[in-house]
């Protein structure tokens, strides 16, 4: 099969301009905007914007309403859309496009959009900082490789656009993956419903330009947590009795998640990495907080562990009359990569131009929310599958010296692209 | 006032009786039938006995049916009263005896009857042992003098006895003291309603004989528990998560009960001293029991602390799915003598025979459930006090080598019913 | 004894200037500056400041280099005294002024100089607020009234000054005492060492202007920590071993803090107040912190708190493979009044124009660290008393509308300077 | 190849036999008489019992002397051979047996010898019970089949002894398995030393008989614990600062060795299956013990949790200052199987008579201390491993009603002679 790949400059040029503008989890104002006005230029059949792209009441990790509006002012300066950004307001970012040619398979291809807390480097051999595409918010950078997966969602909609098909595509453009927030969300939209075959894919990940693997997978499940609790302050010398300790109620919670049986049936995980209460040394807490999060080697492991922590949580409340409040900010399952479609991919994938490896099956090793959108798929019936697209990186991910290979641009849109066509036949 | 105190010889051999055959609380059988049989030979008024003499139902730290059962057996052997000991059963132990004299006020006296599980001392310096009156119950002892205070009890009734009064005279024989398992039910029985005046006494306390403490209070309040966690086995190897560990419970609930906030009123005591679970290393605890502790300056400080250790048990129950079983094995309130019989006592203990020292009032410096029952005389509009009857001990009480001193045995009658009589006076 | 006290307009204007230059523990460069101008107008016999006032090496809770540097800077901006500030730099606050009239006792006056970080009101009916001498330094206050005893400490220079006299008059004008952090080392310095009688004094504390305490004592021992935990970062998911959990040894270090066993002796306290982390939930802590104190009904008890709470730190830094670093940043001893000086200051108190209620001795209620200074004068021989000065406040100690009756300046520097000039005579 | 196999009837009476006097780890004195009664009677080279056959020094989990010398006096009673017994004193029970036939390699076989505290069931469908040789010693029976695997030595070292070879056969009948005590001791003794090539076996293990599994392995690395705190008791009322508080420093530890992080590396375990402090509720606990275990999917694994557990211990006993003492009464390694010998061993054995299913690998599902001969062997560059022999059993292993199908007595003397034999060609 021969496709018509985008022109390489106009990769590097969509990529360099996300790059420039990273966006965290929610508030991908910008990057929503510029990615619509990519679509309309391509002439998609539909794009759907926020609330119609997912399910707004399953996003998890939403900030706080100061901090969308400082993103969304900042969105406001640099576009000239309201019309659109009045849509994404409160953190509704994210596209689904779909390009509709009538009977046939429908196909999904899934990309993050979102990007990092991370202050990028300003070292001259830092080429994002060498060659003027830095970012330009200072304290947020692209640090994953989601630039590039944006790209990749647009390459590809172009690609299959000038070629024959019958089906349908949709790319869903999923925001705040980096947290483990968006993708519930897109799972829980409605244009997944109908997907026949879904593809995810990663840049990087330690894999040099050139190798893909053809399915990702066994990821550790995960849930992270913002936990409050409140009891009631009282002078430490003059009336310890008369507090509730939110400080006892957090020290004793946290040791019993620490202290949850391992589980007979493989890996589990529990950590609290963020502790606070901001009373002085003489006054009995009445507030105290915590991150912490669970994984397990399987999704049923993290609801284990997720099940314990509550009870750990609500009973050391309890235990100190206070009360506790714990919202889940992120979550992923384990959802693995089906073979017949991992055979599909490294069977096409071999005689594209710029891939010299092809790695049918490798572990992922990090936790993904693709697997929601996997596990809807696959339980409608369909299959799914998560490709690593090797990308040289001077850097590790999340470092402020990541960078991707631009070389992965095109072969990236191609090793996609050919796949979803060749499912489209 | 005069009064003729019983011969000091018959004060003795029933005082060496009652040493003889120490029983635990609850298990006073053979000490309950010799009191009555006393009672009888005096010809008091009224004898009631086990459920007449006392409230069964707020009886606390009742022994099992087993360990019951085997102290009836010993009482049956070594009495010849079955028709008084079926009344007795079940550990329905304790006398109250009447002197009613008509139209006149109610005077109380409260002694309590039960022993210790010490094993007496065969020293031959031992005066038990070499004057052959050491206990014949291995392993048990009246090494608090509570033989002592039986015989107060009797020794009271036949001088009032043989006195001209008017009014009412009721001994209260409370049993289980030394467990704080008896004052709550005794002062929950009906004959304390009407007491107007109510006398309490111990003999020693570190004090010789010929002094006297007209009223002895200040104890700390006191609960005592029995704590049963029951979870669910498992194989600690290859099934951790299966179980549900009492022992990662009842460790959480004795770490936060040793953390139970301080309080601002005054003292506040906790502690866990005995811990079990029988499991093997391999096996999830299944089971685990704990017997514990709490202590207040006031009754009100006992009762925050047992609330606290309450919620600790419950929630640490909860955090590890497991259920509790919490009993209050024994419980004691603190309440402070009225000044006003204080004083009455100082005053007419003075011109007693062998009395040399008279302490107006001192702290008691333990815990003592006769402050049910001079609760409930105070809250009925009438005066209570707690008296110390010096008696000169070789060694301190509650080891193997305590005794009394003899001589304090018609000091403590006289006492006792001087004050008593001056009350009817 | 008549004595002529300073102008009251003139006591009222020194106590505004500092009540609009409030200044924290150890920050006192402004305070400082004023003080000695102050004395230097006086024309005291001897002005000791910085390391001549007290002894350095034995300040608590010395400020970080930055915070000193940027108090420093203010008072560089509000004052024209270089010379005299390069003597404090590096939290060198604090006076020591000296009146040497030959031969007779030496008398102590100790008064601290220290505010709060409080926001002042500016309510209307804020007398600071409305009389125009609101704290100029937004977020700091002169709460606790020590604007007045500065005040008093100069009024008392000045009416002494123009008694006649024989013997010595020391002020110790100590820095930090909020937080506990300046009492020891000005009880270490040199000055202390010949005192044969000491005064402290305290405005306000609940009682009404004209009201005078002769002797506040029973404060609680107290003392105040810094933690840090330090351990060793990891990933969650990937190398839970790999880390040394920061987090882990604060909790398993705070729970047994809370778990000190209580004392037979009398009253203890433990809290910790702050804890930190500030870790992603992914990430083992590698640093935990936390703010903690203990205190005790007598220095030995805080002692006791204060070795036990080394003990839980130390092994469960161990424990954990962690290190951990403990500051005192503040601590109080108990010292208690002598009698002597307490009747001989109730006695010449008596006839003191403004004092209409004369209170020998009561509990002081809070920690403080004028302690030290009574102790060691005691020690060397010497008698100590603390004095309360009451005046009639709108709003409690350390709230933002606290204030100070400005009726107390000439009644307190006329109860102050008349009870030395008796010690004096 | 043919080998003459002993008589099924004396296999079966030998098994008996040992059913009948079932001992506990080193205390099967009577065992080892009659193995060496035995292997007398076959006329072996050599004989080495006790301190011969094992380093005693490596022994684990030895008895107390009391609970040693009752079952010394038992099997005194029951034997004839005084002079074996006195080399077995104090717990040197076990034997290894030698037939030495000059050049060639040497083949290590290792059985276990000892049973369990179970007391055997009287149903009279449970063979033994029903056959008469239930066990003599009640409360104890064999119930994991170590009576058959001392019968498959006895039974291989005459098949081999009948045959033709050139090499040596040492047979290890290792004393306390199930307590894993006697592994490390047999493993470190001169013997194993020159063994090219060993096996090792179990039966059972819920395979029925005429299954043979070539080599059993991935079992969980184990060690066991004896754990006692000792501090000093105070009255938990009056002195409650005084003690030492031995139950506090038990349920931190405890506590945190719940907590001790899981590791990237693969499964780890922890349990505290026992606790005990039998001090009353008014006593500060002065001791307290713990059984516990931990156990790894590798040995690196155990380790990690066993330095772990004692960093727990040690820090907690510090914390409390209380002293601790922790004993390992118990240890295991994983060693897996050399594929070469399992290989050789599932061929030779699919040929044998009663054999009808062959698998070559299989997990072990327990732990087992025949892994340090393993180890020791493959460490020296021989081969090892560790063979199933199933036999249908009416109830599990460690069960009251468990048995081994007999006929599994000449099969597995078979399987293991024929292997070695082939080894030896």
């Amino acid at each position: 099969m021969h496709t018509t790949t985008p022109d390489t400059d106009d990769l590097i040029e969509l990529r360099r301009d996300f790059h420039r503008h990273p966006e965290p989890g929610w508030c991908e104002f910008r990057t929503t905007v510029r990615i619509v006005e990519e679509l309309e230029c391509l002439g998609v059949d539909e794009i759907h914007v926020g609330p119609d792209a997912l399910d707004s009441d399953e996003r998890l990790g939403v900030p706080d309403g100061e901090t969308l509006a400082r993103w969304f002012e900042r969105a406001e300066a640099e576009t000239d859309r309201p019309d659109l950004l009045d849509r994404l307001a409160g953190g509704n970012t994210g596209v689904v496009a779909v390009l509709d040619r009538g009977a046939g398979p429908t196909i999904g291809l899934r990309v993050d959009i979102d990007a990092l807390p991370i202050t990028e480097s300003t070292d001259a051999d830092h080429w994002p900082a060498s060659e003027g595409f830095r970012s330009t918010t200072e304290g947020y950078m692209h640090a994953c490789g989601h630039d590039a997966h944006a790209t990749f969602g647009i390459g590809v909609l172009e690609t299959v656009l000038e070629s024959d098909f019958e089906g349908t595509l949709k790319v869903f453009f999923q925001p705040s993956e980096e947290l483990l927030g968006g993708g519930k969300a897109m799972a829980a939209g409605s244009h997944l419903e109908d997907v026949d075959h879904l593809l995810g894919a990663h840049v990087g990940l330690d894999r040099s330009t050139g190798t893909i693997v053809a399915g990702l997978d066994e990821a550790l499940a995960l849930s992270r947590f913002d936990i409050t609790f409140e009891g009631e302050s009282a002078h430490a010398g003059f009336a310890p009795n008369a507090g509730r300790n939110a400080v006892q109620a957090l020290i004793t919670a946290a040791s019993n998640m620490y202290g949850i049986p391992r589980h007979a049936e493989g890996t589990t995980r529990v950590n609290v990495g963020e502790l606070r209460s901001e009373n002085a040394a003489n006054v009995i807490a009445d507030r105290a907080t915590a991150k912490a999060e669970v994984r397990g080697g399987t999704t049923e492991l993290m609801e284990y562990m997720r099940e314990s922590v509550y009870r750990c949580l609500d009973s050391a409340a309890t235990m100190h009359n206070c009360s506790v409040d714990v919202s889940v900010i992120g979550e992923a399952i384990r959802w693995d990569c089906d073979q017949q479609l991992v055979d599909l991919v490294a069977d096409v994938t071999k005689g594209i131009d710029g891939v010299n490896d092809v790695i049918p099956r490798d572990t992922l090793g990090a936790s993904e929310d693709a697997t929601y959108l996997m596990r809807n798929v696959s339980r409608n019936g369909g299959t799914a599958t998560y490709l690593g697209i090797g990308a040289s990186n001077p850097s590790g991910h999340h470092t402020p010296r990541f960078d991707v290979d631009e070389a992965v641009l095109p072969i990236g849109v191609s090793v996609l692209s050919t796949s979803i066509l060749e499912l489209l036949a």
